[in-house]
């Protein structure tokens, strides 16, 4: 059954394997006009990249090639095809793997479903995380595009293991912690998730995460009673990236311990605007953005795959047995996957921001091209490392 | 923009405001040859019924036409439309809130969004809670099919404001919270919840809670890679509940501050089959449903309409100002919205199981049809009241 | 499976059948803000409504009720539900149906699809014609949104069994056949084309015809590459009339016989813009329609109910019997095939000029409301009987 | 707007350009199981591929890789993704065609819709015959999936020009068209079609023709009422293929102009079943497949691309010119075109079987996979030359 494709009229499918030649996607729907180069594409997928501290040493160079779509730098309104090339790829890591299904991983369910002699078992196949180096390329089609209403959309991890964010952030604060190693908003804090992931990687051991999103100038309006909320697609859109266990926006969690009287935010006057007071809601309200911040949260398990020995069975004598996950894996999937979770919100806002006329489906007028353009570069250069940080 | 659409080969599609005529509800992809009667649409509806003790006021029989689609008391394979005419409708209740939106509600985006002019205020219109006695009514269907892999999905309050749930329950004890007026699965904590509600009630308050569904005998390997992924689909159906602002799968966040070698489950052998030891992943492992129970919460916030006075603006004036909601509202959304959460299990359940085959997209055999009525009446007998429960 | 539903924003989901309790559609993404009464679905269904002259004598009101989606005579952004009763029925016509499949219908091919004992026969069930009222419901609101763009459709019968139109005619002349009992857009051709009905009903006997169904201002550049072309998404939809067993467009099938040098259309410039001189393409080229009126043509078989006896088996039996079709039935489907494959290509033409932009997804502006309003007004006069027509 | 998807189920994204780098296609919903090699994939490519007798010679060695969703020679019931690369284009031919749209090509269109500053004009971008590639390739998993109800698709040109068959053929004759240089079934028809073929190319000309495609053992049940009929479905599929303007299937257009007594087909029993006597109603009767033979006709207009000077108009000046359209172009895009006819209702049927549960939507089982294999070995083996023919 078909489950690749996500969107209405900016559509993504997605294909590839953890091993295989090259994973890739097919944006459709973006109109023509756009300037596109791999260098905007490689911008995003940076914040993903391998081979950096703290995450897995698998070295990509993460190039994305265009193959369609694209003509003298500007989109043509017909798909764009992206494709990065595994290169690599170590896939004798695996044997151990291929009959003893890892803890925690999609092993045993895959082989469930599909038959274990159809299981492509290396490096995780398509349930591997590699395969979001797609979601991310064709998130910065869709981060450019939302420059058509200014909107801007950053990350952080709130919270790594035990340790916890507990000073107030500015939306600077969380575009900084891009360059930050381990996706901390604040250098205080960010000292002590290198400390942790330090000791879970002597440990042979991981953390899990809470990263939070939070979204500048979202259009006014977009979600669509009554599935397609907008709560509801990005709900989808997050609990689609691999080890997301859950989602919550605006109170969350909170708003279910809470009193109306509490939880209810005052509509006032500012400026002039209709606004909340409180953006108790995190910007979505009755399913529809409310002109406020959105802001959402999501957490990740800890990753899967660790060194510490694990209780599992061999598939090939149903006897217990243990594994320990050899391989080059990241000590906490919440950092790498921060630039996931933007890249599926910014996927699921331009979508709904085309659904909702604020983004044409044909093509940009010269003016609004340039507009973009200009922005991006803006967007570019305001993302760059806190002060102090390495 | 449509989006009052959900489902892929089980598709439902609802209309209907809460002023209006009458909700409804079109199935499409129901096989031809299921028993299907009003009674048994009825018997799921009775569980969000309002008029009862706890919740609104407003009085409707509920009773579903089936205008489509059943012919001689089974499926034909065609089309279902239900309908739910609206009865007690006392629309001047709401004259005040054509100006005064109100805190918490739909009321300010849907005009942002729509238009003042265009904005059908009565009850809320669209965005009421109404508007889900038509998923409820779908999901009578859906949970029928589901007979077929003998699933069976039973929800429960795992909390009310401050007060939760301490001890275990069985199955059984959450099925029986279907008859329990605050939706409780244990005797003791129902009383709890009662007084929390009468003393909300006094104060002209509300407030939230947390429900839990769990699923008996899941098929396995259900979902798609890798945005279909199950708990992705279930996210977005849940989130899509009005005033639901989290969700939760498994160790959900709990997992976020955990270390691998806590949050990964071990696999055994028990009874000759692959299981995993403490089901850690809610019956969700690589987005693919692994056999075990799956187990879900999400959170409601607190009903927003609440007599208290809260601060708002005058959209003729731009003046700020109090409303004092009256009408006929729940002290808490989630008691009901526990029955919702359930048919939003069901309809994604049937949805998913259809497309891995488990069940059959054009006929039932007469086996089959036989079979799903045997285990529907079994079902519909072991949601009984409580031991000592009203 | 779903199969119920056309269109990606314009939704169009039908349900109902021939004898049960009514047919109905659900109308998604209408922006808010149209002005849409009764009337205005009720002139569209006096089209096809039976009960008048040389079609069905099954005497249907047809009057619709709007059971969602608008408020104080304006949408209002949300799903419009539409049901129509079923109440001229008289199902004792159709006893020997059930054992004696009818040549040339769905009857025998439903019950090889969806079991014996779950078809509902009486009537022809969904298969029936009378499903196409939903179809024709839902274009009244697509013909009022495409009058934002002056867009009209109109269509007649250009042949019916072996007399075919010979002269030319204006837009005028087919929007006149609206208000022939036999849908001809000439005097004469009317009174050939009744000769021929009379005759068929003296015989027991039906006539097969071609529908000509003409756009004027379409907008430019509807259609989207590859699958989804105008040409294809026309296609499907007159294809799914029920009947129509042929579709062309432009050239049509004279192309196929047809030289390069003959069939390519000289493009020049007329009044200061491109345009194409002879129109070969029936208005779209490469998929998209380039401005030129659209011109397509398809073929109804003849009504396969006639009285003159026909062989088929008994399905008791499995002996060979024949058939006399009585019931209330029309002589020449294609008669008011026209309306229905009006609806059809008004359906298309809506959802794709929103998908490019041309009708706003969100809400209407005063301005584009009444717009619409006295373009509606314009058109309904403009469809008037033909001078010296009945 | 995406528009480059197709099926439900058995689902196809294309994308590419004549002139990119590739042209390619995601093919999702392919169970796992499946045996599938490049060879399987080029075997169907050999039959539209470019550089031979009579048509382009454009020499494209059209050599597919497999990026995705296949393992150790087998399918894994992942996103399957094929690409094409682009080798040899020649784009400094298309130069004059910047400025002076071709006669009966998208060139002007796509300029009016997307802008002429976004249009890759080379080659005739994504609107070029080239992108059938992608389809042609997927059609080969689709062609193999059927092969589990011994569903075989075959095609042949029924006409070319003035030229039509006269004689009757059996369903080997039309297989063996293959291996024909113009896509004949006979002989004496493959000879006339090339002296045709012959004049055209002398004289700067090109030719239209008729396709007929034919479907043997087609499974029962195929198409949903009410929207996605087979019929319904075929007929989008082959109109969207570039220059198809009519599509008919059974009768067809004669249709339109018959009796019912005549156009009825009997009913009769047959080796003990139901069946049809005349196959009137080409396999599809009230838009599901019966079991009789699907027989389709399709029109394909002449190649628009002549040496023949014609008329157009100068894009920078507004002043009419003359093109004479150099380039390597097929004398009558019929002859390729049946290739692609066949490929598209391979995709339509191998969706339709999944949604009627003929083809399993997660795996294959061990014996289904060899089946397969055994049958389309044999196919392969049925596809060969006329006797006589080169």
């Amino acid at each position: 059954m078909p489950g690749s494709s996500l969107g209405e009229l900016f559509r993504v499918t997605t294909f590839g394997e953890s091993h295989g030649p090259a994973v890739g996607v097919v944006v459709e729907g973006v109109p023509a006009g756009l300037y596109l180069s791999k260098e905007d594409i490689q911008f995003e997928l940076s914040f993903r990249r391998p081979g950096r501290q703290y995450v897995t040493g698998r070295r990509e160079k993460d190039e994305p090639e265009i193959l369609s779509g694209v003509y003298n730098g500007r989109t043509t309104g017909t798909p764009i095809a992206i494709i990065v090339k595994n290169t690599d790829v170590i896939s004798s890591l695996y044997e151990e793997v291929r009959h003893k299904p890892r803890p925690g991983h999609a092993d045993l369910p895959y082989i469930m479903k599909y038959g274990y002699e159809n299981w492509d078992y290396r490096g995780g196949g398509r349930a591997s995380a590699r395969e979001t180096v797609s979601r991310v390329a064709a998130s910065a089609i869709a981060k450019k595009l939302l420059m058509l209403s200014d909107t801007i959309i950053a990350g952080h991890l709130k919270s790594l293991g035990p340790v916890e964010l507990s000073e107030g952030v500015t939306f600077e604060d969380i575009l900084c912690s891009k360059y930050s190693p381990v996706r901390a908003s604040k250098k205080s804090l960010e000292e002590k998730f290198e400390e942790l992931i330090k000791q879970a990687t002597v440990e042979g051991d991981s953390w899990g995460g809470i990263a939070e999103i939070v979204v500048k100038n979202t259009p006014i309006g977009l979600g669509e009673p009554v599935f397609d909320k907008l709560k509801a697609d990005l709900a989808k859109a997050i609990l689609s990236i691999p080890a997301v266990m859950g989602f919550e926006y605006g109170l969350g969690f909170r708003a279910g311990k809470m009193k109306g009287s509490e939880a209810n935010d005052e509509i006032i006057v500012k400026d002039g605007k209709l606004r909340w007071k409180n953006n108790y809601s995190g910007g979505i309200l009755g399913g529809l953005s409310n002109g406020e911040d959105i802001v959402l949260r999501c957490a990740f398990k800890p990753t899967s795959s660790i060194r510490k020995p694990q209780k599992t069975v061999d598939l090939r004598t149903y006897e217990e047995t243990t594994i320990s996950v050899i391989g080059r894996h990241d000590p906490a999937v919440a950092i790498r996957g921060v630039a996931v979770a933007e890249a599926m919100v910014a996927i699921v806002l331009a979508d709904h921001a085309m659904r909702a006329n604020y983004i044409p489906t044909v093509k940009l007028s010269e003016d609004q091209s340039r507009l973009i353009e200009e922005r991006w570069k803006r967007y570019v250069e305001s993302c760059r490392p806190m002060q102090g940080s390495q």
